[in-house]
């Protein structure tokens, strides 16, 4: 189990009630980290409610008299709903501004709302972070948590980030399953990953290869920047060599001037109130790629190969067969940061800190909220290896994450 | 356990090899058949050999000489095997014509094979029934002997089909998790699901259905002629009622015509051996759906609604997290197979027959290969309700195939 660690910055304790939300994509443990929270704050005596929001800030400004009384549920329901994925609160997309942010602050002064957790990825921390600036700046004593999520594992300061390793699970699986079908009915096969800006998922793709001819034979991440002609190169050249060739694309896949391969190749993708353009929930880079395999990838006879994309999607994030080490984990930072409540913290983060030693162990840290918000970490250069591929250095780090996966056979 | 029944057309034993080859799109349990195969043609002792074909017919034609000695595996290989999706042997998608069937008896009879085993779908079935024939008017004494595999799930004279209820409990848990997801972001959500012309595994996705308001809201079988028109009236009125809408799409959703939907949507789609067009491994139909959507559904200020797409492409047939029945049942044709050779059957397929009583038992049958042979199956009436859902019988129908799905909660 996760060892503790307590912060030295704290501040008298409020009286008041807890809100809890949920915001971005959601993961296979999100309510892991619900419940850590709900379990962590039971024996806060300064808290009187703890209030469930309905799709996060969203509902908190636009419908505050819908919030939950999380208090309520026994703790057989709340394991239940521990266990399943999604974020059972109900998730938001909005990005507050400045106005937003005001709103907020003005909804949880009528609630007395006086700790406030928000389980989501860095614009999430970037949220806690202005509306705990907003109401230092009012003279409103609220302590703002953010409880990190997300698949991507884009999260500065973190070993990892919950969610990612079950999605990590999700995807390691698929492709060793997919592997071994795409050697039954050779061809190319691109599997496109989710990953926006970080390739740690894309990278995920290769935790169940074992011999030299398994797949996926070509990795290409968004920290590596993408040349079609050097992607045609690289297919036609595995290929050759083992009459097929499994790919594994990350969805963020950017040229060298940075902008995004999907943007490029595909026409009229929506763009979300972030400004990001939507790469999940669409089959299109997967398409497009497969496309030029087909027009400039032959075979000995000239023809172009047999060649498939599928695009991974949601099932990514929300498959029901999560990372035992994410669930722990994920449960395990939603405690941690009703405990710095209850300790008298200052708003914060939490991170996800690997202990050093033979078997793996991690330990929880109070950070700032500026450390983290809206900070995106990618895959470090040693986690790389050439133009496509991971290194050993990454397995070696992935694997403790993922749990035992299934093990194939094949003649 | 299934129960065997005997045929009573037998002809006397012959001496000399069998062949075992794999056909069509892999599963997840289509190795198991392999074994099946394999083990019950153990205590045969009119076969001196047991050859594995490499890529189906296709390699016996092209290489014979890279025949695989399946005697000489052991049982503990044979078992990690049988447990692992794809086609170990390796798959084909070629479908032979009368010169190509004249090339694989030459080839049997090169290598004295006597007995064939082709593990494959309505195609592979016909393959068998060409190949016997050929055999029988030169004189030739070899049986063939299909071995029923398909997703799809539409071969006549079965109750199901080795290979669907695994893919059936894919779909389900996806629709599960994806419901959950999609509550949490509301939006529209299309998931397209195998099955060319049988809508069996789409209809799949409701197996996990509790609440009435869980996803999938709508269902669009192949056999139910679909209209774009229809389907956006659908869809915005689950959407006005739920705020949110879980669509299940088989690929080869038709018009009314005839025309496969996504034929008349998507531009440049590959066409196969046998001159079916390319719908899974593209995510084409799926973004159409949601272009359309996108265009034509509103929410109540007049936006367009968050709309998605995931196409789940080739894990549905490799995920390895087979069904249960399907893995018994799977290993169960293989042997019925092999042991009908060694009754001196003739040439013929297996059904699996359900038996009746309370709990779920099966029995495999000796059918006619003429009865199986390029014929398809499709979901029957009373398995269909209205022109967007499946009715109780599916349910009852299908619950007990899957096996035990997760028990998933929210608030």
């Amino acid at each position: 189990m996760p060892v503790s660690k307590t912060s030295k910055s704290t501040r008298p304790l409020i009286l008041g009630n807890a809100a809890i939300g949920q915001s971005g994509g959601p993961t296979a443990v999100i309510n892991q980290s619900l419940v850590g929270v709900i379990e962590g704050l039971k024996s806060f005596k300064s808290i009187k409610k703890v209030y469930g929001l309905r799709h996060g800030v969203s509902g908190l400004v636009k419908s505050p008299a819908e919030m939950i009384d999380l208090g309520k549920l026994s703790a057989a329901r709340l394991n239940a709903i521990a266990k399943s994925p999604s974020a059972s609160l109900g998730s938001s997309r909005d990005k507050p501004d400045a106005l937003y942010c005001a709103k907020i602050l003005q909804a949880c002064k009528h609630a007395n709302i006086r700790y406030f957790f928000y389980i989501g990825g860095n614009d999430s921390s970037d949220t806690c972070r202005i509306v705990s600036e907003l109401a230092e700046g009012n003279g409103y004593d609220m302590r703002c948590f953010h409880v990190p999520k997300t698949v991507d594992n884009d999260l500065m300061m973190s070993d990892h980030t919950p969610g990612f390793p079950s999605a990590a699970r999700f995807v390691a699986t698929a492709f060793m399953a997919d592997n071994l079908d795409n050697a039954s009915l050779p061809g190319v096969k691109i599997n496109v990953v989710m990953g926006r800006h970080a390739g740690f998922l894309t990278a995920a793709s290769a935790l169940g290869r074992k011999g030299a001819s398994d797949g996926p034979h070509l990795i290409y991440l968004p920290e590596v920047p993408f040349s079609v002609d050097a992607f045609i190169a690289d297919v036609q050249g595995v290929f050759d060599r083992l009459g097929r060739c499994q790919v594994a694309v990350s969805e963020g896949i950017q040229t060298a001037d940075g902008r995004a391969v999907a943007e490029s190749l595909i026409e009229g993708l929506d763009r979300d109130a972030h400004g990001n353009i939507q790469l999940s929930g669409v089959g299109g880079l997967g398409d497009a790629l497969a496309g030029l395999v087909k027009k400039r990838v032959k075979k000995k006879d000239g023809k172009a190969p047999r060649v498939r994309a599928d695009t991974f999607g949601y099932l990514q994030r929300c498959w029901p067969d999560p990372s035992p080490v994410d669930s722990r984990e994920a449960r395990g930072v939603g405690k941690f940061a009703a405990r710095l409540a209850a300790k008298g913290a200052s708003s914060g983060s939490v991170a996800i800190v690997r202990a050093s030693g033979k078997t793996y162990k991690s330990v929880f840290q109070r950070i700032e909220l500026r450390d983290v918000a809206a900070k995106t970490r990618h895959m470090p250069v040693e986690y790389i290896n050439g133009r496509n591929d991971v290194s050993p250095a990454f397995i070696k780090y992935a694997t403790p994450l993922v749990g035992k996966l299934p093990e194939l056979a094949h003649l």
